[in-house]
């Protein structure tokens, strides 16, 4: 039964208390004078996400006009560099963090109304009388965030390791605002995706549950009228669900609701939320064609699995539904709910998916999984074939030795599909390669200079988005915290 | 004695209290669904000072990115047309009201924090995502003056005189803030030449005596180290005068005195602000060389007169310290202060003067006053001859009829320098052509569909500006409202 008023109000009633820092920047407020055209860079030595302000006065006559400013606020480096003028990407350009200011007022406080994510102020002056130079002499970030950062224990281990680990804390930080967010600069709000991996990492750094236990809720009552997890969900101005779906997405639901009840076990909200869990199951079947296998489809939003535009999502579409439905059976089980839910029935399709994958996906020459009318093969495919847990464990590993050997994991462009990767490799037991590539792809953003993890990141095409520029990608993102994850859970 | 802190805490304590008015928009508000590159222009049918806010909401799918608008508050039409990207003239294009805006929440309500002086405001969306359009379903202004235009009882006559009457009184209205401000879109603040004629126009409408005499105190206040009055005063963050000065305006401040007290009979400001009159008379007779005339400078900025860059200010100069020096003679005599000032020394200065005027600058055979080395022959130089009163009544009728008949009045670009052709006109009793300037000068703004009469206004070129671009010209100037003031006093 969908009790949408119901689940509506306990998501609200869920609403975290935001804790506050105040920090000024390291470097850049070296009181120059500045006049038309000058600019000053102001470094606040880590990301933090939350209001920007600043106080500053003038050399000179006293101010006879106003002055005006274009403040760009950049979590990345890479970003100071970059032009909004120049971005005509399809990811709204309203997403670049630049604001005009005027300053009627010199010597004066102002304080930006809008959040911002970043580590970097860029102040530049673009009109200003030639009677007087203005200063910058004050500037500071109230930095907010739902998790306390303070409760954290940090790993031991080698450097590599601790900054890894550091970097992620700091990402999965100030990605916990009301809800978990997908990343504080560009969409700043609840996807299934993130959610999960960012619940993984929570359960064992900041313990905030009941933000996941809201974000739980926030699905439910999002559902459309199908009884469908739309990918994400909207707080404002009321909770309200995205129409944008993706198959792999809503299933996870189900795989974030068991994950979150293993933690908690919080029997109430899995028996309030198990008819959410048993509808994604529901109409992910429907979309099985007569062979026994998830239907393929063109458009590129239909199932995430990577931002990655060439990626055949039908395979792993398969085997995330095959994951699935596996949680579901876990959920019935646990909550006793096999009167009110036809586990054997369940069972039994998991049987005829899996069968149908073998038949029909699986490519005993190669031995790879294949996707697609092209049978295409990457990796994606195989990390989702192993995490479906259809495999044996022997079969599991020689299959991702096979990818560690043959495939080019340089595909994957995200660390959404590259937590998974790992996941794949700690599944079977190949815990050496697990940790080496979490020190070789995290690691290649730490050495990048990263303070929290990125949206994408490709080691061969650092600039690398799929949005027409990497002016509007984000350098910290929810997904990308999965390492805090590996090193605490999976003895990495 | 120069009281400066006593004259600053009068000039505080005389602070007026805002009046305010909420006014919608007449048209613009057409709810129309506007995607990336779409605008809307709101018309608000008249000239108004304030506060910009408006609601907006969304057709389409929920809102998932913030939406960049560019909002353009423009006086008059001509601004609407004009880009801030081509201006580079010498004023700072940071007068140009044009905010830039993200809107992280719609539905939802915006207010521009700044004020501005507006008629037109261009609402255009830069960005937006592709799953919304845009609304805009509600704006008003937030109206503020410290005039109170109900109290002013308007002319009657034909329908120019009362249109022109119209204007005036609207130009003086949103000018008066919490000084006579010259241009409520542009400098914003406290000029001696403005504030001499909107006082006049003020004592027959709306007769708020008291901001005269704040205004008075505060350029008392203003003063340098040298007691020279400033070509204007700021406000913020405290009471200082600018570092410009104006031959004419310093001068023009013991006239402003004059006018006052004659208006209110009020004797201890009087007396209590004698003494900087007197100091600009003194500061200013030391600037007359040998010849008896005042020296001629280079620099443009060294006495207004006219916003002409060609104007030889040499003659008017001479003219402006001869009204002056009488003014102060009469303030002297009326406050009977004459044991502390040198009222016979004065006296002869001025018999010097107008001796040195009539030997050096006069031409016997052209009839017109001339000006600087190359002897030029201005419109604004005759003027201020006539307003000196040195000539008689009837070589001042004989002179104003040569100047109606002989020389071009096209030259003279602001209403501040037709605002004095006009008094030099009445001056000598030529009233019929004074009001006919009147209907050609002040009726062409209104022809050109002011709502409030312009900073500059040459009808023969109507885009005019001695700043490098019109798009700095405030349409609401304090100068232009004299009219109201003619049709009130002057029997026009």
């Amino acid at each position: 039964m969908f009790e949408t008023e119901k689940w509506k109000q306990i998501a609200t009633d869920l609403k975290p208390k935001m804790l506050e820092e105040v920090v000024s920047p390291v470097s850049g407020l070296d009181g120059q004078s500045m006049k038309q055209g000058d600019y000053t860079i102001l470094d606040f030595g880590n990301h933090f996400v939350g209001e920007f302000s600043f106080t500053c006065t003038f050399t000179g006559s006293h101010p006879d006009a106003p002055v005006l400013l274009r403040i760009k606020l950049c979590e990345s480096k890479r970003e100071l560099e970059e032009s909004s003028e120049d971005y005509h990407g399809w990811v709204s350009k309203s997403w670049v963090q630049e604001e005009y200011l005027h300053l009627d007022e010199v010597p004066g406080e102002y304080a930006l109304s809008r959040r911002f994510a970043f580590r970097y102020v860029k102040i530049e002056i673009l009109a200003i009388s030639d009677k007087f130079s203005l200063c910058i002499n004050g500037a500071h970030v109230l930095a907010q965030s739902s998790g306390d950062i303070q409760k954290v224990q940090r790993v031991t281990g080698p450097k590599m390791k601790q900054a890894i680990d550091r970097i992620a804390i700091r990402t999965l930080h100030n990605c916990m605002q009301e809800v978990f967010e997908d990343g504080p600069k560009r969409d700043r709000r609840l996807w299934v995706g993130d959610l999960r991996l960012e619940a993984l990492v929570n359960y064992c750094t900041f313990k905030n549950n009941d933000l996941v236990r809201r974000c739980l809720y926030m699905f439910a009552a999002g559902t459309d009228q199908n009884g469908r997890v739309p990918a994400c969900v909207f707080d404002f101005p009321t909770l309200e669900g995205d129409d944008t779906y993706l198959f792999d997405y809503s299933l996870l639901y189900i795989v974030t609701l068991l994950d979150y009840v293993n933690e908690t076990g919080d029997m109430e909200t899995a028996k309030d939320l198990l008819p959410v869990a048993m509808r994604q199951y529901e109409l992910s079947v429907e979309e099985v064609g007569k062979d026994g296998v998830v239907r393929d489809r063109d458009e590129l939003g239909w199932c995430l699995l990577d931002w990655n535009m060439d990626l055949n999502r039908q395979a792993g579409a398969q085997f995330v539904l095959i994951l699935g439905a596996k949680a579901l059976c876990e959920l019935i089980e646990k909550t006793e709910t096999e009167d009110a839910y036809p586990l054997a029935k369940i069972r039994e399709t998991i049987d005829r998916l899996e069968k149908a994958a073998k038949e029909n996906l699986w490519n005993e020459k190669t031995g790879f999984f294949e996707s697609g009318d092209a049978r295409q093969v990457s990796v994606a495919t195989q990390v989702w074939a192993v995490l479906s847990g259809m495999l044996s464990e022997q079969e599991a590993r020689d299959l991702m030795s096979r990818v560690t050997k043959n495939l080019d994991t340089s595909d994957m462009t995200t660390p959404y599909i590259h937590s998974y990767y790992v996941m794949a490799l700690l599944n079977c037991g190949m815990k050496r390669e697990a940790e080496e590539h979490i020190l070789s792809y995290w690691g290649g953003m730490a050495e990048d200079g990263a303070d929290t993890f990125y949206e994408m990141f490709r080691p061969d095409d650092p600039d690398f988005s799929p949005y027409g520029s990497s002016i509007v990608n984000s350098y910290c993102h929810g997904w990308g915290c999965s390492p805090a994850y590996f090193f605490r859970r999976c003895d990495v």
